[in-house]
């Protein structure tokens, strides 16, 4: 049945009440398929769809879903069946979902969750979601630094079922303290009385709880891992991160970076977020940029005038030096930031960074003011003063092309320096700075020589 | 030894010539750590030290490396060196090698590599770099349909050295066709005589070779997968992908979307990227919107020239209403490019989208329009026409805001139904479209009602 045939039928059965039949028209369906589907609903019959689920499909419907819609659905759900759902999840799943809930549903949930599960999920909640400890996961294989191979694929055969994707066994001594690894393929071809520290090979990396996620991310890129471990300060296993884990935090931190520069704040499902939601979010940014504009337009009004009057035309030339000191700018910062986040530059190299885009900054403003001047020498020519106005607008334009350069690589660079997100830097403060040598310093030039 | 300290010692053991001391300051050094290392050193002494180390390790480095400084190093080298090197790469990684030499080059490289390697990089030279045939690995282990455990067994132990990293064993039927996978645990677990098709599990999903690598990444996320098989159109099995490459596809393509929205072109590293190739990879954006911008220059020229000499001080507040409005629109394109390129959106859904940006929009450009009139009779209130030309401010913010989220949302999503990137239409398209609102516009209401 195509995507659409399904939507049709599950509505009618929606209609008629007939919940078995969607429970089997969903039956072969990928559970990140339903939640594409569910999109075509409204919000209050995903909990009734959700609900003709078995509860293994639908715990993984909700982890497909945005933030916004699990939030609509779970509240629907009483703490019993959330428990249930949660039971299906990985730990860390689990945890996350838990820590998405209200307090005190949170509370009662856990409770109510099988004794084993919730064990595997406590030790998580601790952990603040953007960390490692926040990724990872506490189901894995672990066997003692004396254990046989024979006794490893014991163990694997009982706990094959909750452990369900792994790659490697883990071995730690008495303490639990991580002290190997072993790939399932050195354990096929092992002969079974071997002790498993034969054939162990050393941790290359490891990482802690606390580390930031996206520390986590770099760690994956430079060893080109599957699976990392996540051990304690005394080096004892605590659990481990896995490559689609990575693939989630990965998406989710490119999308902060572009966010951030947009000053959007946050991640806005553009449907299912509330509009005022979306406007207290977006606002803020926004507001800021305009109180530091109509402070620009004060200066104009009152240090200006004079000049605007005698020579009107030169509010002409403001949008194309805005533009191009704007645009000069944002290529630069984007440029840094992505830098920064991929770890290809660092903050030691500020020096030779800053030379290296003012130099390319002071080129692009020299052809582009080159052009201005000339185009609007053109466009002014029946003017009394055009050539000193082409000689402004060449003048404002190349000094804010570097000046943006210079805020464009420097100010990320601090701001990174500094522990501050760098991807801030690109909103109000770049455009502000831009707009000033765009206007108020442009005039400054024209009236001084005109 | 600290990375100064390391540094400082290949340093010494550079001018001295002392390549034995090189090799061993670096034996222990994880490949990654030795790229990084390499930022402090001369380009002229990427080559030195390279040459100083092992073939494997050196591949690894290379990797790691930025494209510009892998083509400074390997012009250094001969095809005897490079083939020696891509010899010990997975079959992807040395495709990309090759596919990154001058055409000649990439000939003779292949010619003196070992025949078994160039055997499995050939086919894969074919497919072009950003597609699941240019990021797929051929080695894989795969075993015929009337294979036992035993015999799976003994076929592991046969290639394990050739085939580092695997998470399934691949089952195919006497076409080479595809019949489904087996975990390793399976494969422990089982009995020596057990046939492979009694324990193999369906294929969730495969992936065909000329699919575009982004759609790749989405089956990652989607299917929560370590490993993908990719499949010819009759279902013969060709390669497979793993998570880790789907890592560095991803932080690659997040970076496109940020460069295109920037209008910088593609991935520039800020110091090894020769000047010349910066500046002629980000004028072109910046002269589109140059030339736009004049013609903004332009039409205020010859339409407004009057206006502007009746009240000068309209010009104050064009900077203002240009960074709102632009702003607004940057937010909308941002929030709607993410999520089509996270598909949590989709274009059947356009003209909900529409809608509901415009909402938003409209509230932004409603309250920064009050603001901005309020403040601006205030900034002008000696002036004689102080309520109109808040007027003219409040209607051209409010338009310009409305535009600007029309444009915001539209632009993307019809690129995206027309198959263009839709991070391109955030560049000189939504600039423009602004300015000209924010100057053209606004003056012309400030024509009408002055």
């Amino acid at each position: 049945m195509s995507k659409p045939e399904l939507a049709q039928r599950i509505s009618e059965d929606l209609s008629q009440g007939n919940i078995e039949s969607i429970r089997e028209a969903l039956s072969n369906v990928h559970p990140s398929e339903i939640a594409s589907i569910l999109q075509n609903f409204d919000p209050d019959d995903h909990t009734k769809i959700l609900e003709a689920l078995d509860n293994e499909t639908a715990s993984e419907v909700i982890l497909e879903l945005d933030p916004e819609q699990r939030e609509d659905i779970l509240e629907d759900f009483d703490a019993d069946k959330i428990a249930d759902i949660a039971d299906e999840m990985d730990s860390d799943d689990a945890a996350d979902l838990l820590g998405e809930l209200p307090e005190q549903t949170a509370q009662s949930v856990l409770d109510k969750m099988d004794p084993e599960e919730a064990k595997d999920v406590k030790p998580l909640l601790k952990y603040p979601e953007d960390t490692a400890g926040g990724i990872m996961q506490t189901e894995l294989v672990k066997v003692s630094q004396n254990s046989t191979v024979r006794d490893t694929i014991n163990w694997i055969r009982l706990i094959a079922d909750e452990v369900e994707d792994f790659q490697l066994v883990f071995v730690t001594d008495n303490q639990d303290k991580l002290l190997g690894q072993i790939s399932l393929t050195k354990l096929i071809l092992a002969t079974a009385s071997t002790n498993v520290t034969a054939i162990m090979e050393p941790i290359e990396v490891t990482t802690t709880p606390y580390i930031d996620q996206e520390e986590v991310v770099k760690i994956f890129q430079k060893y080109d891992i599957l699976s990392l471990p996540v051990v304690d300060s005394s080096g004892v296993l605590l659990g481990r991160i896995t490559a689609d884990d990575v693939l989630d935090v990965l998406s989710e931190e490119a999308s902060e970076d572009l966010f951030q520069m947009a000053g959007v704040g946050d991640s806005l499902h553009p449907i299912y977020t509330p509009t005022r939601t979306r406007i207290l979010l977006r606002a803020p940014w926004l507001l800021l940029t305009l109180i530091g504009e109509l402070f620009i337009a004060f200066i104009i009004v009152y240090a200006f005038q004079p000049t605007l009057e005698k020579v009107a035309i030169l509010a002409a030339f403001m949008p194309a030096i805005m533009a191009t000191g704007g645009n000069v700018g944002l290529q630069t910062t984007t440029i840094i930031i992505r830098s920064l986040g991929m770890g290809t530059i660092n903050v030691k190299q500020m020096f030779k960074l800053v030379i290296s885009e003012m130099k390319v900054g002071l080129s692009l403003g020299l052809i582009c003011g080159i052009i201005a001047a000339l185009i609007g020498a053109l466009i002014s020519y029946n003017q009394p003063e055009v050539t000193r106005l082409a000689l402004a607008v060449f003048i404002a334009m190349v000094s804010a092309t570097l000046a943006t350069s210079f805020i464009g690589v420097a100010a990320p660079l601090v701001l990174h320096k500094l522990d501050f997100d760098p991807a801030a830097a690109s909103g109000p403060f770049l455009t502000m700075f831009n707009d000033i040598f765009g206007s108020v310093f442009y005039l400054f030039i024209a009236m001084l020589i005109l």
